[in-house]
């Protein structure tokens, strides 16, 4: 089903990451159409030609030419509109999305969606700290992961055609997991990341510190500016794995503690051995 | 005493940041001179023409003609060459250092110290990721923080001097702090991130994950490579502020974990409001 300029793609949700792929897709040659309640986005994006045309809401007409919809909203939106108006999708249509958090998601929507479409869950893990449309930018894709996530209930087909549209748009690493497996390393790399930055942020009041920042604070805490709706969110709907790693991290912060109030000197220099050892992997190649 | 062209400036151990003074101070037009034990640092910095004259060890006749004596050493080497060689320096010199820790130095050298002699204490909020003098440069200065970090035991001359020191080397932002206000403040912006950053990476077994990793957690632990020797000696010595600031942060982390265990949204969003917003004074101006 993916021929560039035959396809029609709808995006329901236009911010930074439905704008995101607005634009890329259009950039493909592809008839991209939107939805999004806030006017101004659809404007915003028409005069700059990210889209072809938009929508305020579920447009009947355009829903039903579209051979894939892309939902780039908040998870408990996305369920929302599934429930609502998935009898205005097009027969056969492939639905994809880029929610953060996944079991609580794509079991749900695939158990109550029409036999007659697909949904293939995604997790493009790439953002800004900045929102909406006016922010999106194809670059953030560039070295970022995109993570398809399947169930028993896809077929070979999605899995492909999802693999695919992260190539075209550019995503630096594409792999594929289990929602579990995703959740469960989300919580770890992303959620409990954003928590302890956070926690860094809340512990104390700090605001006397600000002359006195290196670069290793404002590293730790660069994303601690945080959308509070849309983060609760996420972490409320992983709180299982999220708990677990939070859990983890805390006791091995109390090993560390432990290890200082004892001066066990021998056991931190093992510990940052073992660190910088596993650092060492995370450094971007190339 | 503090003449451009005119005063002799000894550097004592000629690493990243030895090396990044000596750059700084040649350029500026001093007489410098640097004592390290490794020969090829030497060697490498007489080529480069980084220094103008170097020693294996502390040599008699260099340390008398020195105006001011720079100490580039882990904490332990600085109070043992102090203790060892103080008998050597210039009478009326000016000493300072780099050291990342206060309270636990200061205070012993300016009780061990001749009465000729004066010793002000500063840190240098400046690093890499590397080491050596061959990574050394003195772009690493521009937009840090430079603390001078008197005592009662001071001269007024010498904390303007010091001060001077940290300006002409080019640093963004130069202050002063009690050694006990610093310790406290360097527990917290230095020693519990990278603490943090090492805890992220030894809490589990993480090397599967690095396929899936975002910009957030390359940025939360890019000080996890941290060279154990320092680092143990470091929070060693600043034990007391750093349990402290250990205790406050793993308090917090515990507070957001039963918010998430009990649901409480609007808890969780109320701590995102109030990082959002200290983070943003955090912001770099400019």
């Amino acid at each position: 089903m993916w021929w560039i300029n035959e396809s029609e793609i709808m995006i329901v949700g236009l911010g930074l990451m439905g704008g995101s792929y607005a634009k890329g897709l259009k950039r493909l040659g592809f008839h991209v159409s939107a939805i999004d309640q806030r006017e101004e986005s659809i404007r915003y994006a028409l005069e700059k030609g990210i889209i072809d045309e938009g929508f305020t809401g579920p447009d009947p007409e355009a829903l039903a030419r579209a051979d894939a919809v892309i939902f780039a909203l908040y998870p408990g939106e996305f369920l929302d509109w599934i429930r609502d108006y998935q009898h205005l999708l097009k027969s056969g249509a492939m639905l994809t999305d880029v929610t953060g958090v996944k079991s609580c998601i794509v079991y749900e929507v695939q158990k109550m969606l029409r036999k007659d479409v697909e949904f293939i869950a995604a997790h493009p893990m790439a953002g800004r700290e900045v929102y909406g449309v006016e922010n999106s930018t194809e670059t953030m894709f560039r070295d970022a992961n995109y993570i398809v996530v399947p169930t028993v209930a896809n077929t070979e087909e999605a899995i492909e055609w999802c693999k695919s549209l992260g190539k075209i748009l550019g995503f630096g690493h594409i792999s594929t997991l289990s929602p579990e497996e995703h959740d469960e390393m989300i919580g770890f790399v992303s959620q409990l990341t954003h928590c302890i930055a956070v926690a860094l942020m809340t512990c104390s009041d700090n605001a006397h510190l600000v002359d006195y920042t290196g670069d290793s604070f404002r590293d730790l805490t660069r994303i601690a500016r945080i959308n509070e709706i849309i983060w609760s969110e996420l972490f409320l709907r992983n709180k299982g794995p999220l708990l677990h790693q939070m859990d983890v991290f805390i006791s091995e912060m109390e090993t560390l503690r432990k290890m200082l109030q004892e001066e066990d000197r021998e056991g931190l220099k093992e510990k940052m051995r073992l660190s910088t050892k596993r650092r060492a992997l995370f450094d971007r190649k190339g």
